[in-house]
């Protein structure tokens, strides 16, 4: 079975996901700076959403980049994963038009969360597909990012109720954390390579 | 002809209207738990309704992966389809919207029954297509699944206006019975390899 | 330059356009048969203009497949047409929220006029870019359907202002004239193959 | 790393900005020819973006045709392209509804701006990945338009708040100066060919 489409399928949702949520930027009525004021919290979420997706599309990227066989599991793994991602602007937009509000703030949460066990599921089913020493396991290795980023959600969507500033600013160092260029699957390769 | 732009473009439509869908769960003014509730069955038909776009984009990309030729009426057989998926967010709306109504319930099951045969229509026409030993031929068999579906949504149809919740839980059983991996097409292509 | 990111472009473009129309269908509030009864029209302008984009989404297929060669001119033509194409669910809902009216019946066939002559404009580029003895230029031939079309849709935007009812006919007319399938291309495919 | 992903999710992201902005031009509620007079700076706003976003499709599609290697950092330097693009549809909309408006044209140059500034990071990255004497830095070469552009769309936000029109006038000509096809390194790959 040939990975291409899945590739195509996933990028088709991310990128349809990703522009989708900018149509909560709603058009002010009036022109003045003041009528953007309301928008910054809505361009703020907007633009830590932004990050998220292409996180996930980045290392989707990468993680697809380092398989070769693609199985019916799989698919739905992928599927499982594109669902929870597809939740991500309903989060966004209700964070964004309540900023000082708790429970916008942890269900934003809750859906990084099923994300984030969505994608460790269809990790390990691709690498089991992979073979035991497939460069994609060595590749992985002890993926501490991926086992914190869960818990540290988890944490975030408690605090919610207490202070969603903290919240918000885990939310913010997830995304920092992962924005260093995952650079296992780059250097995996290219050792294999040499 | 080849192949590949049809499958491109039946991704592209198909992942927009998975992803359109949740356009319909629109961002709820208030922040408190009580303002999520009357979404709750707009929550619940988009999950169904991305199970049933989930499944048949797993079932085309396993069906167009057995083929080998595509001719004009096989592009305009699989646009027949793409119509009637199409249809597919304006019911899950209408029925999410109203989920104690008869006609949304019954009018769901219309879109679905006329994909089912669009779906049947597209198949025939690829097998028609690969010649009569074609490795889909003997992959489909005898399509128990694809026969018993539109009779089941004929029932669920008729039953809406009697019992909106007994057609809701036929729908729920065809994606269910659907879910269990479609591996007549896997098995067939393993066996062609050995 | 290849040609695949032409189309994977026109393909995302195409799909997007004719997913973004359903849009116009919008979830009524009700839920009687009454309440479907003013879908109607804005249902029948959808299937007209998705028939219309499916022919040239098809159309654009096979004239490609025929190709080889693609310039710089070749990309700005075709994004022409894919500015006209985009202007369709615009006049779709216009003529199918006032079905009664001229103006947007009218409207409807000035947009159809100028995708056809973006259409034309591209292909008469594409035929230049392959040379004098390409298969293309064969395979158009004396092209009388794209000929032709451009003109009814003269006198169907003339005639909107007395019959919108007969404008509305020549628009079915053309879509019918053209589901014909456009077997010139693929018979001079089978023709050099033989 | 292969660039055909990165190419696949670019022409997803910009194929769905450039159709989700049609959506700014809403359908009027009267048939009369002075319901469309409102819809006309609306109008004149879609056909400029759409150019805009048609330019840095062409000329993305340029720039990474003449590439082979893509990194991390390349990944990343597209994302941030595109989300700068994926506030257009914003801007768009919120210029073409306030035609009179001083902050709104501004505001346009600014995403103009900062998606220039983008782009030219991620040539940067993309000429430094393919190594000193790559096909790509000799056509760029001295980079005129693109060391220009960014001047006019300072200048164009500078003034907006003395005359709007004069900024809009800028973002024409800006617009029509790329339009003239950017041949360099069509030019430069036909001479490696030859």
């Amino acid at each position: 079975m040939n990975k291409t489409r899945l590739e195509a399928f996933s990028d088709g949702v991310i990128a349809i996901i990703i522009t989708i949520m900018v149509l909560e930027l709603k058009v002010p009525h009036g022109t003045e700076f003041a009528t953007l004021k309301p928008l910054l919290p809505v361009f703020l979420s907007y633009v830590l959403s932004f990050v998220y997706l292409a996180i996930y599309w980045n290392n989707h990227h990468h993680m697809l980049h380092a398989c070769h066989k693609v199985t019916g599991p799989i698919l739905w793994a992928n599927l499982h994963l594109l669902f929870w991602l597809s939740l991500i602007p309903f989060t966004t937009g209700w964070m964004g038009e309540n900023h000082f509000a708790e429970l916008p703030t942890a269900l934003y949460g809750v859906v990084l969360l099923m994300a984030a066990i969505a994608y460790f599921i269809l990790q390990g089913r691709l690498i089991a597909a992979q073979g035991k020493d497939s460069l994609l396991r060595r590749a992985v290795g002890k993926d501490w990012k991926g086992k914190l980023s869960p818990v540290l959600y988890v944490i975030a969507i408690l605090v919610a109720f207490n202070s969603h500033w903290a919240s918000k600013a885990i939310y913010v160092f997830v995304a920092l954390m992962w924005l260093v260029p995952d650079q296992r699957i780059e250097r995996a390769l290219a050792r294999t390579e040499a």
